[in-house]
């Protein structure tokens, strides 16, 4: 099974909030978890991108990872 | 700021909890972390054993390490 990386930071509101009942800051737990799904998807869309079988699968994977990524069109290669 | 490896299904269920508010197993959640926390106090020791500066702090490292893993004395080295 595959693993992921999460911060120290991220990791002690969990424990705050999961184990010691205090006053964890959801707030950042919600941004952290959302920065990483990102960070994930943003992952494998490269991902597919670089192991495209076919030139329209690569061309549809690197537009999605652009767009995600906000690149404007002009900037684009 | 270092990171803290988590296992897939724990990040799962803490997607569910924190970002959908659907059905989580927060049982699996408070155990994962819990095991989280007891494997980083493991190595901490063991890092404190390999590198103490002292005998006497290196036997103390020693001592607690063992204790944790419930190493039953007459095993011990």
């Amino acid at each position: 099974m595959k693993n992921v990386q999460i911060t120290y930071e991220l990791f002690l509101e969990l424990i705050k909030y999961h184990l010691l009942e205090s006053d964890a800051d959801t707030e950042k737990i919600k941004k952290e978890l959302t920065n990483k799904i990102d960070a994930l998807v943003m992952r494998e869309l490269y991902s597919k991108y670089k192991t495209a079988p076919t030139e329209e699968e690569k061309e549809k994977a690197r537009k999605e990872y652009l767009d995600r990524r906000g690149v404007p069109d002009s900037f684009r290669w």
